[in-house]
């Protein structure tokens, strides 16, 4: 391995799993083995590794300034809660209580009252919200942490998809009408939309949870929800409409401009790091972790091939492409002596660089360089005096590619279910099944207790189907389309 | 106040305490009556609002890039270090058991072992690294953090300079040689210092801390020393040199080019929200918050003067001066109708805005405005046309100005002195006092015990001065110079 301060192993183990034949090992071997993070002396908690973190930074990186173009400021609240604060809220204490984590002691003393480590940050933050907020001028309020947050699960830990911390945005803001508040969903869906597809190359549907997958206290919660290559579906970022839930609970009122106490009307919004491991899980293969262009850390790797007689002159090519278009791409020589590039070429296939460039004797006589493409494999001879274009639409060319193969793989794997036969035979065989519904709770509950399969979303692109259709377990008229699937 | 998101009340008290009579009041007064910060329901945490965290967003804006040219990674190591492993290096925990805060229940359960929330991340990171790193080929590892950290101090809390959850970086790097391991420190010292200079507009005293006062564990401890307004010294960024300590505790070692097994040399270093009080207790004054433009959220505000007769025509010139400067710097438009200018030149006074533009009627008719500078508030009538060139050279001088103005404070306090009766006689008077010591810790305790004054940094720019000197306290022969000071 070249000496890049990333923390890899000498030695790593190759993959071994099919991603087709045993998705679960075959995730966690692309992610340990390619040394994108690693286990921790904590159970379910993950390092995030050089490759990792920096793909977490490209995230923060494309949705923070939209955010701030929104109008969205960024703030800093307490990691710890007292216990009497989480309290207020009953039904959000519900949803959260049983995977709190309590410092209870400090030094070598009992703390007097337990704190909790935060799951997330309504609590403490709407108390500041109800002091800071008085009237129709504090409004609107939107503020945004970026920070840590401990859920402690105890079902099986799955590095991203289900860790006891993880990194994520919160957004809470407050406005003094509901229309106001509603006007925010799209622009900040847009943002995640944004981020997902032109950054991470992932597809989604989005639409409205059905209400007994709404967050804890909300009104109503939007998704855009992802399809593993396993077949589950995962949800991804989210908006919640939260109304006056919180407002009431927490005393945040205003006195209006007609000089009545008014509550605030509340939402929230939340992209995590649980996203990258949907990234890595969906493009990645058999040889390894596949990463967007766009949230690479190395974007192309420089191999030269020599023998020992043509070795100065390789090597001195090779770095002068390297310095060709150092500053247009996040590029690296490796000139190890001790690997062979064979073993180089499998090395950074494991790890995910998107474009590899191989410069060889004969590369030198016709001042060419051969591309090799991570996604397809594709190798293209190309000539040094265009290098950078050709990085350039490779890398373009490897995100729709990686975009287009997973919306086709969504696309494919989303059917129309219009009864419940075909509902509980098609249950084990993954995918969204686009089901009529009639909105009543019993009727998921009951699909869900017999066939496994949860109500991700409703879809806003479909719900137009719904119409003259009957609910696939009650038989009543369906009021929408519901995407169930097995999810995580 | 006008409509931004930040937060802010609808009315505040001004500042009423005087920075020269009452530090501690005023200190206090101008972090929260500014809407600055806020204190919040856990003892000794505090709440970072939009103006104070954009300041730490910009100290990782100007960082975070040259640790990467560096050749500094990101990282992301997990918040809990389990009991077991935090015990591992002996001398590095006694230096923080006192203050640890411990989480011991999960949900309804009690945990089989305690976790601590991390104090620092040494112990964590450094079991990774004994896996990571095998031969030299590893080496150099450079990796670092941007989080948060728990101390749990039970000393009365003060905002920044002494909070028990603060924001900062850790960097941890190890190296195969000593020599390689030092020649780290003038960098990464170097960027440090870059930062205090040029955005937080702070002087320093670069220097080796005394034994006493090194990092628990560490060979040598090299800081940037503040004196505050107040006459006390307050550490600032630090670079740790560590030696094979916690390598040998960790087992972190690699097999050499030779095929030896050898230890690591490593390295921490740090800065942190810490920083964000001495730069505003530094430059504030008794109108409330100074912020360095460099770092200020709004850098300029321009307030429209009109009357009923003339508003249309002033508002519309307001808005173009605006639009025609918005790409240039962070500037606002208040043009709230229900406060008058009076009011609002005192408010941005108090949140630190660098730069305030006035604009009315004869301004209009002449093309002009009116810069007003807030640290120095002096007023000058510029041309509408050269406004961009006009607030950019405001903004430049304002930064020199603060910074000179800082350093000349602390080179006015910084006073040589040669005998303990002097010592003694200035030890409550405040400010750096440079002494020549003979390098026992025992001279320093005594010191320290009988005059309150605690060796901050042997300042490498004062240390030729130590030639021919006797220590201060048993009159031997003096090895250095000690920078004593109280010190926060």
């Amino acid at each position: 391995m070249a000496k890049d301060s990333s923390g890899k192993e000498e030695k790593k183990m190759g993959i071994t799993a099919k991603k087709e034949a045993d998705f679960s090992e075959w995730y966690v071997q692309i992610l340990i083995n390619s040394g994108f993070i690693d286990y921790s002396d904590v159970s379910g908690a993950i390092v995030f590794k050089p490759d990792s973190y920096f793909v977490w930074e490209g995230i923060q990186r494309a949705v923070d300034p939209l955010f701030k173009k929104e109008g969205i400021q960024n703030v800093y609240f307490p990691l710890f809660i007292p216990e009497k604060l989480l309290n207020k809220e009953k039904e959000h204490i519900e949803g959260f209580s049983a995977e709190v984590a309590w410092v209870t002691e400090a030094g070598s003393s009992k703390l007097d009252e337990k704190l909790a480590v935060r799951p997330t940050s309504e609590t403490i933050m709407y108390a500041s919200y109800s002091k800071w907020i008085r009237s129709w001028r504090d409004l609107p309020l939107r503020l945004n942490q970026w920070n840590n947050v401990v859920r402690w699960e105890f079902k099986h830990p799955v590095p991203f998809l289900r860790t006891r911390e993880f990194l994520w945005n919160e957004g809470h803001t407050a406005f003094a009408t509901k229309e106001e508040a509603d006007a925010e969903r799209d622009p900040i869906l847009g943002i995640y939309e944004h981020v997902l597809k032109d950054y991470m190359a992932l597809p989604y549907v989005k639409g409205k949870k059905t209400p007994s997958e709404t967050f804890p206290g909300a009104l109503g919660t939007y998704s855009l929800e992802h399809l593993l290559p396993s077949g589950r579906a995962l949800q991804g970022p989210d908006w919640h409409s939260d109304g006056q839930n919180f407002s009431k609970a927490f005393d945040i009122s205003f006195l209006s401009k007609e000089g009545k106490k008014e509550y605030v009307y509340q939402n929230t919004f939340a992209i995590s790091t649980r996203e990258i491991g949907v990234m890595v899980a969906t493009h990645s293969d058999n040889k390894g972790l596949v990463i967007p262009p766009r949230l690479a850390r190395i974007q192309a790797v420089i191999i030269p091939i020599y023998n020992n007689e043509n070795k100065v002159e390789v090597l001195k090519y090779a770095a002068q492409i390297h310095d060709s278009i150092k500053d247009d791409f996040r590029v690296m020589l490796d000139d190890d002596d001790s690997y062979s590039p064979g073993w180089k070429f499998n090395q950074y296939e494991m790890t995910g660089v998107p474009v590899r460039v191989e410069v060889g004797k004969r590369d030198l006589d016709a001042q060419k360089a051969v591309l090799v493409r991570r996604d397809n494999g594709v190798k293209e001879a190309v000539d040094v005096a265009s290098i950078k274009g050709k990085i350039n639409e490779a890398l373009e060319s490897m995100h729709r590619n990686l975009y287009d193969k997973a919306k086709a793989f969504m696309d494919a794997n989303t059917i129309a279910v219009q009864t419940y036969d075909e509902l509980k035979k098609r249950a084990d065989k993954g995918g969204f099944m686009q089901t009529p519904w009639c909105g009543s709770e019993a009727c998921e509950a009951k699909i869900k207790e017999e066939t496994g399969l949860k109500g991700t979303n409703m879809p806003f692109e479909a719900q137009d189907k719904a119409k003259g259709k009957k609910c696939v377990y009650c038989g009543n008229e369906a009021k929408s389309i519901v995407n169930f699937a097995k999810s995580y």
